[in-house]
């Protein structure tokens, strides 16, 4: 059973502020959750579950919650067995000279930054840089989408704006009418930037481009969805 | 001003059942509703706005309507402008003999349905063929998330589940470990199969292929989304 003062904290990591006070931030479901457990077993602070959770998984301290006392502190639409409260990753300023990094300016849809942080993953990029003004990394729907690859790969935001100033490595953007990825070599260190869902790169940043890039089309849709034109790019670069 | 009963029906196509039995969807927004007027003018029955739209768009009929009345016959969690009631398009069975097709098997998420049609519209894919229980096309997050490209690929939902059987052209799975991406020559006809977000192909669907294909994997990432795979492979294929 959970004090009201429980709960209302739990709640609280719904909204960007209380996390950033807390540290704190909230991963749910049985899928993240197990693998969280596995690869970042120190950064789980509460697990909160109900029944059935808890007798599928043992050995791991948790406790437990009535269905109805579970949705009172999910974040999803449809609650699913167990909510972890997950202390957030410690975050790094990569040097794009030493590994490949991922450049994202106004990435504002949840479910795209984490596709794209599960896409950095897969193909073994270590780190990612968003602009300030992408959305919140902890957000829940990020959190999910990125299924439990927010524990593997470094998401660092860049709060002054100069980061790109400081890299000495190739900078390719990702723009409409650019060379084509089918041309270029496989890349091992290096900045690739992507922009914005509907605005694509600001002129800002396109500014420290030294060679911008393009999917080929072949048919006659506008535009790709920013993380489907994050994985194209990766599988023919990396 | 709109009638009660005008309101319930256009209401009412947020039911895959009225939508089927009046043979209409929903689109919304000036995007795809501009698109749509351009591409498949026929298609479109009747558009539904406010007059800051219909002043932008002086050359279409629409009735105008106030923020209030456009907010009940929106679909949409945050109406933008217009709403246009199309008439469904013309389903043909393809034959992968001739072109090449991508194959759905049980994809139920909207968003990745009809974020793969718009990839497959940017790759110049003309048909897809989908299982029988994947979403529905008309659903509104399809629509949406499709950006128009609903009007240009042929989308045919295989109910007999007789399609597979019949294609005598080579078939490819995508699967974990299968055959690179990478060393596979380009095509211009057969079928690329895709499974369910979680589950993937089922075995029934899986004894049709002819070989099984993989996004080679660099990191540690468990699996990647739908629709990005879909969209890797098909920039490697095609």
């Amino acid at each position: 059973m959970l004090s009201k003062k429980e709960i209302k904290d739990i709640q609280s990591l719904s909204h960007k502020k209380a996390r950033s006070e807390t540290g704190l931030f909230v991963a749910e479901g049985p899928k993240i959750v197990s693998e969280l457990i596995q690869i970042a077993p120190k950064q789980i602070q509460t697990i909160y579950a109900i029944e059935q959770w808890v007798a599928e998984n043992k050995t791991v301290a948790a406790t437990v919650l009535s269905d109805i006392e579970l949705e009172r502190i999910s974040q999803l639409q449809t609650t699913n067995q167990v909510v972890a409260v997950v202390k957030q990753f410690e975050s790094k300023e990569p040097n794009a000279g030493e590994s490949f990094c991922l450049y994202l300016d106004t990435i504002q849809d949840p479910g795209n930054l984490g596709t794209i942080i599960r896409i950095a993953d897969w193909f073994g990029i270590k780190d990612i840089v968003c602009s300030s003004d992408c959305v919140d990394l902890y957000n829940s729907k990020v959190v999910q989408a990125t299924m439990a690859s927010i524990a593997r790969v470094n998401v660092y935001y860049d709060e002054e704006g100069i980061w790109l100033s400081k890299q000495q490595a190739p900078v390719y953007a990702a723009t409409l009418g650019g060379n084509s990825i089918y041309e270029i070599n496989k890349l091992t260190n290096g900045v690739l930037m992507i922009g914005n869902e509907s605005k694509g790169l600001s002129d800002r940043t396109l500014a420290f481009a030294t060679e911008r890039i393009t999917i080929p089309k072949k048919g006659a849709a506008e535009s790709l969805n920013a993380a489907v034109a994050t994985g194209i790019i990766l599988s023919h670069l990396i």
